[in-house]
């Protein structure tokens, strides 16, 4: 993983050095947003923080709750004394994610005022009457027995599966979770099936608990990828530090195929059409809990290696670092969510595709969103009025160039839809609709049957994708995954992922 | 009902000699707000319109949606050549709330984008950036068969059960009408048996149109109470006729008791200490769809009608009308509709309930929505940051004055809770709860069981109310209702209202 190796290391290492590479490079640096820039705020103080050229983070100021270093023992000893609350993997991710400031200006988990308005209103006011979009809960469940622990303590420890202290919870509030009204609202459905709704709702507590978050360590998952998972603040410094004056943010949480690429190297072209001068991509997988039948973060970032090896995409113009929030797949609502965590990581550009955030019902045999809810949803979300919605443009396999392209419907000849075809529900999906004839068993399929699926069909007859789909390195690698799979589903151990 | 009848003649008939009366004068008076106000913009033209002192409606100008009076017959002839949409009762009261501008600044039954706002913000931005609240979807359903009759025409008509033209929808939009989605978004909850659901929804087409509406003659239900019917613009000019620099309104679908009444006196007095010279109140029982188990809206016109002959209202101050909204029985969300459509009718102060628009789940052994979230809702809902919000205060029994009054914490000894009571669903229930031991078994009950089951259990029993519960008119009145209810379901023809 040579080229993801150079990334991101956050302390210090051997620097290798820096020929053309995909990844930004070791963030041994002062934040630039903090020193360099004449516009810039003091942090801490009420004065509001301009990165150089970058957005606003919302609510004007980045909010990171981490403990100064000086007092972690001390705050550590102090969580030992208080009443514990055991974070489940995914409450860890989204203590992850509030510590860095994604969910800026939020100071910890919700308390019912934040609750309620992100239910109901998708978005939060401020005290200065400004509204911040906000769509997804972020909450902490306790059941009846850890409420009763708590009792009258107004502060609580979270604490891992050891019972190491995590984090401290303080000015803590309890509210009844109505579990049914959550998911209705955030979801639109209360269907059985929900992944998200399965792994962490159904049989969390009927309670919730908000309060301030102060993190005793920054988190870290020891998996070999923490180094790839920039904060914020990070990348902002990253930007700043290349001097964008624009940043365009891809979310995935698919393999990169060449569709994407397209779509990327367009975006920029036409980012500099507009008259910026360095427009920079921010290509950012989603990085904390999918479902089962999503590939795993370990095999994608080691496709996006191979596929950005290829030279696919400008190293020089592209950062890619891990999302560390976990997936609701709740289409129209959680795309705000995914584009208003980015404005606060200093992109102003966001590229939304169809169906974002989306899946098959659980239940009916139909997408659960409407394909164009999400980019019209998040184009009229309150709080997302400064960031500019990029949506998807239709591309289609242009047979003069035997390679994907835009459609020109000045010369709709040249170019070949597979009609009738129901396109399903991942950003990949997208960009393979309009694939040659040859591959109608790949795009014909039942709506419902996820690109997933498809790819692992392929993979288990040693088919290759069609041509132009996705670099040969990035597609052996998802050859090995499904080969793991299907090895592991025969009784054999799985293979890990190769280093 | 004398006194109702001096309530609201929209045309000049035998004007009653007006002692002291709960209701507006005969309203053959110009609008004041047209006329009278030297700060009123001209209707019709972009410049805000201005009503005296009382508050501007959302969007800065109240929208009508009635064809000019010349152009009637014109446009009735343009409607037999459209294609014809029957309307449903709902969907009448619907057109009639949209053509009275309640929903100001709406043009007309939803198009997609309003619809999608609604459902994920309860707000729509208007093209000047700025926000108003609509948290109610109104939308008009069609099927397929229906779909397919329109074509590409751009316009329908809304017709009644004879094919009469009502109104005609221009520039129609035909979206998607993913049911579940927009029940669970608005409910918080799929489960059967809602309301509103199983009247309007569950059996309706798969398809909204929405569009522009002009509505050819105003609608008329021709059942004795169109009287009382009183439009925004019409409210407002009764606000402005009697100088009122302060309006609150209090919604409400059921009888009036004595404990409403203290409320509403004791909001005056509180108003008054504010600064207020003439605060009126608008009291504003909600007249379109209501569930079965709902006293029906002549009998509560009949029943408001004896409470207010008793003088437990002062007429000056007092301005009685029918809201003409179905109801959703949407809590949270709901609170928010009725509480902007009263801003549109001039009211800048709202009466919020324990509950509102709640009711018990249609599953579970509980109420559907938390007491408390609807006024949290309501006071941090977007675009009604103008609206002032006054919460119900706890009122008890004062045994020191055997009667209704507010509990002082100083002296609670002579205050009776009947502990261990979970209150229910409705505004009535909320000052039954406090109520002397004798009534234990009227409000001991379990949850989920309505109020209008307990009026009806004591008037099938011949029983009293508690003293001081409410005048002996009125609950005369109620008696009657009940007691028609019971001969109905013994076979026997139910009594018409009495007249």
């Amino acid at each position: 993983m040579a080229a993801i190796s150079s990334l991101s290391l956050k302390t210090p290492t051997k620097i290798q050095s820096l020929t053309k590479t995909h990844y930004a490079i070791p963030l041994n640096l002062p934040f630039s947003c903090r020193s360099k820039s004449k516009r810039t705020g003091s942090i801490g103080s009420r004065t509001r923080i301009r990165c150089g050229l970058l957005i606003e983070p919302d609510g004007g100021k980045l909010v990171e709750l981490f403990v100064e270093e000086s007092q972690r023992e001390l705050k550590r000893e102090d969580a030992l004394k208080l009443p514990k609350i055991k974070l489940t993997k995914i409450d860890l991710e989204w203590v992850h994610v509030l510590s860095e400031g994604w969910a800026s200006p939020l100071k910890g988990f919700m308390r019912e005022d934040e609750f309620l308005q992100t239910l109901h209103f998708n978005s939060i006011r401020l005290e200065d009457g400004s509204v911040v979009n906000m769509s997804v809960p972020i909450v902490l469940a306790i059941d009846d027995s850890q409420k009763n622990l708590i009792g009258g303590s107004s502060s609580v420890a979270l604490v891992d599966d050891e019972n190491n202290p995590i984090a401290i919870l303080s000015d803590i509030e309890i509210y009844k979770h109505n579990k049914e009204e959550r998911i209705a609202r955030t979801w639109g459905t209360t269907a059985p099936g929900l992944p998200y709704v399965d792994e962490a709702i159904t049989h969390s507590g009927n309670w919730l608990i908000g309060g301030d978050l102060k993190v005793i360590d920054p988190v870290k998952y020891n998996d070999g990828l923490d180094r790839f998972r920039l904060s914020p603040a990070e990348l902002r410094d990253e930007f700043t530090r290349r001097n964008a004056d624009a940043v365009f943010a891809f979310q995935l949480r698919n393999p990169v195929h060449n569709g994407h690429a397209l779509l990327m190297t367009d975006t920029r072209r036409r980012l500099l059409e507009m008259g910026y001068k360095n427009p920079v991509l921010l290509l950012h997988p989603l990085g904390g809990y999918t479902k089962a039948d999503d590939v795993p973060l370990h095999w994608r970032m080691k496709q996006h290696e191979k596929v950005l090896e290829d030279g696919v995409l400008d190293p020089e113009t592209t950062v890619v670092s891990i999302f560390p929030s976990p997936m609701h797949y709740a289409g129209p609502t959680e795309v705000q969510w995914h584009a208003k965590a980015r404005i606060n990581a200093g992109a102003n550009f966001y590229i939304v595709g169809r169906d974002p955030a989306g899946m098959s019902h659980p239940l009916e045999k139909r997408d659960l969103y409407d394909a164009d809810h999400g980019k019209k949803v998040l184009s009229m979300a309150p709080g997302l009025e400064r960031l500019n919605i990029l949506p998807f443009r239709v591309a289609a396999y242009d047979k003069t160039k035997n390679g994907m392209a835009f459609f020109d419907p000045s010369r709709p000849q040249d170019f070949i839809f597979i009609s009738g075809t129901k396109v399903s529900i991942s950003p990949l999906a997208f960009s393979i609709i309009p694939y040659v004839a040859r591959i109608q068993h790949w795009c014909g399929s039942t709506v419902g049957e996820s690109e997933q699926h498809k790819m692992r069909t392929l993979a288990k007859n040693k088919e290759s994708p069609p041509d132009g789909f996705m670099c040969p390195g990035g597609w052996k690698v998802l050859v090995e995954y499904y080969d793991s799979l299907a090895a592991a589903e025969n009784g054999r151990v799985a293979e890990p992922v190769p280093s």
